[in-house]
């Protein structure tokens, strides 16, 4: 097994670089650490502490193994985790985060997150009591099987079919063309065994639409195909390459009844069709899990700038001939551009993290209110957490990239620890509903939202920031509104979220006047939607604005109550770190903010010298809001992102560790020369002439 | 040897849609390519058939190889083009075109491209009587060796030392620090026997700064390291990983002075330093280089184009529930948002090849006055291509991925063609300089010009668009002026160059007034960097605008001049992309042409209104556009991007080919069962009670 990371033989001065830099940050980085994981904190530290122990979760080697080893080594993870859940009596939530912790992905994801959950949503409870003790313990190993080679996000046309026969209680299951084939499922090409696949229900010939059955697709034991089961790998993909996503195709297989999910919908002996009693029960795993990714975005990009604002810190680069410099270079960091950009990053990080705490209290509550038959947030919830995940996935990736760039060629290398991470989230902008259709459903149910209460002149549905401007509806009105940035001074939040609320409700105007125009049904929305996704975009970045806002008022009044100081510790980072957010997001999008005269060009100047003071008020602040996201260097796994700043130490030791796993040359030599390049270079001495093979030395003399 | 493209078992309906979207093309497409590729078109399309005639030049098998058998594969290649040019008597352009068709990069590109350049404009000519056919043949390979693991932007602080040993007439090359270690460049790793290194002239003790000298480091005939030489490979990649690139420690190796590269600086043999005559000569070749980049980034933004337009008009999906549909659904290309996304990057790769066509010619015509003593051009050309080389693979790439992710699920997978062209295009925003630092070297070219022009009242030297604003120095004056654009008309190339310039002027002006006011120098400069990248890109998307204008408006003359009827064929549909680039950029950074009331709100609504029309209007062309770029479906390498547009039927081949290449599970069974998995469910089985391996069969009873 490999360390976890390559040991170093030499001390060097990139640790005192940091050292010193942690030494400047002006508030505790562990009691912010405590505020971002908040109750999970210590959790977190103590199962990363025995996952830690073990050197098989060591992720050094990942990046030289080719896709198979790699996919190999991650079930050995996958086992371990098994084995040390039963240890250890973790429980659902423990056994996830560990999962997250270990710093790579492993199919094992799939069958924790998708299959049992689906199998606790979808089966019986009867049914739950076969299936669930299997998948708990691994009996059986399950994957979500939804997609189709010629489908995703358009459920309504799958193709995959489930013919119920009555005269055996049996469904048959099938992949009638090419284009139904199974594509794209996790986990689905080797690892399962059986799967949670979603096809057509077919009752005597009528076409019920497309429900979830569970079928086994490989045979215990021996772990071959059932039979009229194909199997197959869709190959390498950009990241996630320890992840075996797969293709299946059936040829008309058999299965029970009673492997039809019956939770919800069911089919009765005699093949009578019982549909759910309330289908937006299943909405909320979809909430559930887009909760989870905007999280996760958050955290992907904390861990891209975690690694680059070390790596900026100890990477001395030009600034020689800046006078006051007196030929020395400066700390990358410390060069404007790259200040700009990865504070600007951080700040969206933690709008990123603070929107998804805001977002899984609402999930938390909509559930609450579910169980108890309260549906009103449903539709809220379910819009607000779509158009987010899309925004969100968006902006996290495109700033991730922007953070791998910033470390020049070494971001450009895996083992620079940007690469994997970047290229597994880069999945997050497509899976879980395509980010176009996201913000087109975010951006319809405002749509609706808004043409109903206009309607009934009940705006009680109506998102508060938007009601006044539709009361008025006159559009004129809004161009007397003026932004109440003021010049010289900082930026309230009242005012920043005021100026987003009045971009969004120009947005809706705009977009509202263009359906109706056209009747406002799906024709008119097909014709909009370049401004639809535009609306919903607005509505995000509002969100995202309000909802950091939100979090730190809740926080200071929080310690407020505990008697804390509020103009101590964390707090007022938070705040810059807010105003920043908002600040920056706005001039991003200036023209929106500007063309009604809502901003002034002399507000707009203000904003940019405002976001330049900020940035340079937050410069010593960086490496501990950074520390604070508290990821360990297994977990980053990065030669130029470490804790202690060893960055070319490890790059070179890495390296030379690395050479050791890959394959050799054919004869044990140079790998390529005994395979092609001797030839070529024989035939090239021969055409000049020389065609003794020179050893070094006689060669140094011809010279 | 694999097929080019795994053959097809079944036909499909994919094939009419592509070819009944082809009937509807309204220019002859060959023409348009003849257009885009000029004199090359018949020699580009003549080499590529030779070149698809040997099976080594597939491409088909690469997704599936690991790192080291795919740098092999590329080895491959490499030999067998080098045997091709002798058979053909390909002179270096037709053999770097060559390279550029066979849709893979290999280590010759580091040899063909860096490496003899560098020995042709390096050495003395004496020395390239040596050198230079040992190259050409291959008797040696070489690569390009500047970059150290703590120093790659800035060259001033290269630690490698070249130190001249007057006694045995020998310079003793030495990296004497880790950070000093050469780190990165391409071929080094395994291929290169020699190598133009970059290391500091150290002349009785005294630096006289950083030279290149040619260096053996492998060892003729057993390819191996050559004495105090220390090689190794760096690692995997983002992307990039058919070439070697790698690191190299040395430790005090003696060259014969005469392997200093002398034909601008040289060193006698008593050790004096006689300086390089004209040191700008140097600047030409970065020059040349920008220039590829610029049209190679066009050109592999048109590749992800190529295939996501392709697909975007087999893939069908949603739209069953708009009315008029009639519970069909739509080709992907019909949502307006994709449409929207793909058209406005189309019409950018457009801009990209044009202004690398104009940068080119400029290149050509400085490089004749180069020869004849005259240097007026270098430093526009010099700084013009600083900045569009950062400005056009910053906007290449991100629409690259933007592409990619238009194609939903199989964008992310390798086969689907849009990974690998990415991966390798996402090193440009860093190699050649990285994008930050030329965007300032541009910027502060473009500062100085003002500055001396408002000093010494002569503005000739200042960019023509930037003249009348600065000759009224007023900035109040520049708030009177109004853009032209007429709502409800055609906006004309005039109207939206002038919008560019007056977007620069504004720009420069607020980067001037900020700067002179802290004094103008370098400190001043370093302060402002934010500022000056926005000047720097405000340039070139100017330059972008201009060049693709000139570009068409040089070619109505030439069809004007043979008689042709400009209002048919390729030209009008030419131009309503250059409007549509145009007004796009302008809506993207709308708030730059708002602000001072340059753009009102009317016009703002009128480009928006516009952009649609256009893109509407280029609907039935989009096929021809991308077509026109001519790409094989070797080059493409993607399943879903082929000519005839079978997708599924070519994923599902692919895949199924792929596995045939992969590594197998330890006994020959299913990858990772025997490993890992067998152990895995046999203690669940134990767990749950069911110790006994169950058949099929068997357990289908069970339920
Ligand atoms: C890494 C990875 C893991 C995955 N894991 C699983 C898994 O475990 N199980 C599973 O079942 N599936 C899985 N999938 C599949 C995934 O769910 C789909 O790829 C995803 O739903 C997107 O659908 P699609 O690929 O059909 O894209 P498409 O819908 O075909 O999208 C292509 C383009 O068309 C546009 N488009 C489509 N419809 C519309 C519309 N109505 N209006 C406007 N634009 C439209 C989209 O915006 C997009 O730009 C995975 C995919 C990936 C990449
Ligand atoms: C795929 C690949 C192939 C390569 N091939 C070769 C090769 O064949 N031969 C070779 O010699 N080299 C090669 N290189 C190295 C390459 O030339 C360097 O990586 C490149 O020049 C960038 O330098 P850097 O890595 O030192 O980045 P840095 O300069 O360290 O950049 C890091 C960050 O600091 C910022 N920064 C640095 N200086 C300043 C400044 N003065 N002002 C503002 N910001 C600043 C940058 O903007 C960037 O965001 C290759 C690199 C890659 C990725």
């Amino acid at each position: 097994m490999p360390p976890f990371i390559p040991p170093l033989s030499d001390h060097s001065k990139t640790v005192s670089s940091l050292s010193s830099e942690r030494a400047l940050v002006s508030f505790n980085v562990e009691s912010l650490s405590q505020f971002l994981y908040g109750e999970n904190f210590e959790k977190r530290r103590h199962i990363r502490g025995l996952v830690e122990q073990h050197p098989v979760f060591s992720n050094a080697d990942k990046p030289f193994l080719s896709r198979e080893r790699q996919y190999v080594r991650s079930l050995e993870k996958a086992a371990k985790l098994v084995e040390m859940r039963k240890q250890n009596n973790w429980s659902d939530d423990d056994m996830m985060m560990a999962m997250m912790l270990i710093g790579d992905w492993t199919p094992q994801f799939l069958h924790e997150a998708l299959f049992i959950p689906t199998l606790k949503t979808q089966l019986t409870d009867e049914q739950q009591r076969i299936w669930l003790p299997k998948a708990q313990n691994y009996e059986i190993f399950g994957c979500y099987v939804q997609t189709e080679i010629a489908h995703g996000s358009n459920l309504r046309k799958l193709e995959t079919t489930a013919t119920y026969i009555p005269e055996t209680d049996e469904f048959e299951i099938n992949t009638p063309t090419l284009n139904s084939m199974k594509w794209w499922p996790g986990a689905l090409a080797q690892t399962s065994t059986h799967c949670a696949i979603y096809a057509r229900l077919i009752l005597h010939g009528k076409d019920y639409g497309v429900h979830p059955f569970l079928l086994q697709i490989r045979t215990a034991g021996t772990h071959a195909e059932m039979p009229g089961i194909e199997l197959g790998n869709l190959g390498p993909k950009i990241g996630f390459n320890t992840v075996d996503n797969g293709f299946l195709r059936i040829n008309r297989v058999r299965i029970p009844r009673d492997q039809m999910m019956m939770r919800n919908s069911r089919v009765t002996r005699d093949g009578k069709y019982e549909p759910a009693k309330n289908a937006k029960m299943n909405y909320s795993t979809m909430v559930a899990t887009r909760a989870y990714i905007v999280k996760n975005a958050g955290s992907a990009l904390g861990q891209s700038l975690t690694v680059a604002i070390r790596y900026s810190m100890i990477r001395l680069q030009g600034g020689d001939r800046i006078p006051s410099q007196k030929g020395e270079e400066v700390k990358v960091i410390d060069h404007g551009m790259q200040r700009f950009r990865l504070t600007t990053s951080l700040a969206l990080s933690y709008a990123m993290l603070m929107t998804g705490q805001v977002m899984t209290d609402m999930h938390q509550r909509n559930l609450k209110n579910m169980v108890q038959g309260e549906l009103g947030l449903m539709a809220v919830v379910h819009a607000t957490s779509s158009g987010l995940k899309a925004l969100i996935s968006d902006l996290a990736t495109a700033h991730m990239e922007d953070a791998r760039r910033s470390c020049g060629g070494h971001g450009y290398a895996w083992c620079g620890g940007m690469v994997d991470v970047l290229t597994t989230a880069l999945q997050d902008v497509t899976v879980e509903g395509e980010n176009t259709i996201l913000h087109l459903q975010t951006s319809r149910w405002l749509l609706k939202t808004a043409l109903q209460a206009l309607e009934t002149k009940d705006l009680s549905s109506v998102p508060a920031g938007l009601r006044s401007a539709l009361q008025k509806g006159d559009e004129n009105i809004m161009e007397q509104e003026k932004s109440i940035i003021v010049p010289g001074q900082p930026i309230s939040g009242e005012a920043l979220i005021a100026a987003f609320w009045h971009r969004e409700t120009r947005v809706l105007q705009e977009v509202l006047a263009r359906i109706t125009k056209d009747g406002a049904g799906e024709e008119a929305m097909a014709k909009s939607q370049v401004r639809m996704v535009e609306l919903s975009r607005a509505h995000g970045e509002g969100m995202l604005v309000r909802n950091f806002y939100e979090a730190i008022q809740k926080e200071e009044q929080a310690i407020h109550r505990k008697g804390g100081d509020v103009t101590k510790g964390y707090l007022p980072v938070l705040k810059m770190l807010f105003e920043l957010h908002s600040i920056h997001r706005l001039l991003e999008q200036a023209g929106d903010f500007m063309e009604d005269g809502y901003v002034s060009r002399q507000q707009k100047a203000w904003c940019k010298d405002r976001r330049e003071q900020l940035i340079d008020l937050l410069r010593y602040e960086l490496i501990g809001l950074v520390d604070a996201y508290d990821f360990s260097d297994n977990q980053l796994n990065s030669a130029i992102g470490r804790y202690d700043g060893r960055a070319y130490e490890s790059l070179y030791e890495w390296a030379k560790y690395g050479m050791t796993l890959v394959d050799k040359g054919k004869n044990g030599g140079v790998l390529g020369f005994d395979e092609v390049l001797k030839d070529l270079f024989a035939e090239g001495r021969r055409l000049n002439g020389n065609p003794k093979t020179l050893g070094s030395k006689e060669k140094k003399k011809l010279f």
